[in-house]
């Protein structure tokens, strides 16, 4: 049974779970060179989370703007591909609210707002340690073809664990 | 003598230079951890330039979109800072045109579209080596207090040579 | 008692009232241009409503897209301006999700994401009379000097009904 | 002969002029509602002017942003239909430059960034009778199916005069 795009049975957030489990094992750019880690692919949301290390910082010695884009966008990447269906970002915007700096450890949270069609709207929130907003980010996604992990596997996947 | 804002002398355009220089030695994200180079940082106006790399990859397996942003905010970064006024961006906003494949050379090229007191806004062009439009950025900034340089040192930049 | 910004007592849900309705009746874009209804203004938020008319219509025969915006920025300043603080738009985004026709009733619900010092972000959400969203916008706010009513008056706000 | 997209011939020249005339007569909330004018429309460019008026005012008293917004959005609907192929706004953004008074008269010109495939992006500026930015504007486009005035019509634009 293919899952609802609004679904959110315990089918669907098991393959939320596995998309983003296989999606988080092949990202190279967000997991080895930026550092990040996904707590959660739930159907429509995810969470993810960096810890600013000398590596993420600007000339100025805070946080590029481009890694927090980069988390936001990551994260929103999680929520729009969750149903299994392959998605990309056709554009976003982001505001930035305050500074992050070495030691910060960054939270991103993002929920779809909208989806019609093949088209979402989706909201990210970046908070510190503190709970301070520090970012808000709006992604624009785009269904195209093609699914992130094989459809006998997603419609297995309530049965039997998958290794990805 | 202080540059006016839309100076566009050699005075200013070696100031400019001498930021955009003294900004990148600092600059680990973009330097280091992304691989950018800075092609030139002139009064409102910079040039940077990225090859896409394994480390760029996302789960998809194409530049991750978080990268093709940091590239144009960093080349945001060095046009509006480039009067030697500290300014920040306050919000970003990107379109995704195509994606860039490991291997491909990205060229980001940014131009100021006004300023007027401490607000400016910026456009930022990323092609590949094609020539074909890749991502369209817009930058808003901000002035806060301070100067990139020491400005003793800018007001001699055209007479003696400094090693940032 | 000036009201703290995030304050919604008794006293901050009169004060937004008055503001709202004091900003109401000079409005003559939203009112008598457009036909504008403001349904309620609350500390942080409001809500707006706007039967589609021929007025409205582009040439495509459709609610201009224009206009929704401006349905979706009026919101915005009666929410950003609820606290009496004389507050503008900065720059605003909007993505429109589906047209609007002729005889369609638009409802526009907006809430402060974050208020930062002197800055604002704000969502507002655009539906229709079936409850399907027809654009969703983010209005970004900046605090300016002086107030929207009398601070007297404000201040006595909850003491003296006044007819504005 | 049908226009490439990036056809400046002209034909694509007439048959953008033609195409403006076709949806001016026909746009009652440009026109009407709000006394816009047509100045031109050119192959993936176009002008318009607004007089600001005391219908456009808020309740600052002065014009009201999405009247701003309005005039670079029909601007930008004009640019990105001035080669007959029905176009609609997936979405937009401004930045608010400066304040308009009754009197002003703004003047909007916008210009195609990109166009690949159906998507394009556009930029408009807004500018006061002393040459002032007022507002920037940037519209991201999607093409449907359809032409704005009848293909065979537009076959013989160069040929025979229509009235629309």
């Amino acid at each position: 049974m293919s899952p609802h795009p609004h679904d959110d049975s315990a089918d669907a957030r098991e393959l939320a779970r596995r998309v983003g489990e296989a999606m988080y094992a092949a990202d190279t750019a967000s997991k080895d060179t930026l550092g990040m880690q996904l707590l959660s692919c739930e159907p429509g949301r995810a969470t993810m989370r960096m810890a600013v290390q000398a590596l993420h910082l600007n000339g100025h010695k805070i946080c590029h703007g481009g890694f927090m884009f980069t988390l936001a966008d990551s994260t929103f990447a999680y929520a729009c591909n969750s149903r299994n269906h392959n998605t990309v970002a056709s554009g976003c915007s982001i505001e930035f609210l305050r500074p992050a700096h070495e030691g910060d450890e960054l939270t991103c949270e993002g929920v779809e707002q909208t989806l019609s069609g093949r088209h979402g709207v989706y909201d990210m929130r970046i908070t510190n340690q503190k709970g301070q907003a520090v970012a808000l980010f709006r992604g624009k996604s785009t269904q195209i073809s093609g699914t992130v992990i094989p459809t006998d596997d997603a419609a297995a996947s309530s049965k039997t664990e998958n290794h990805a």
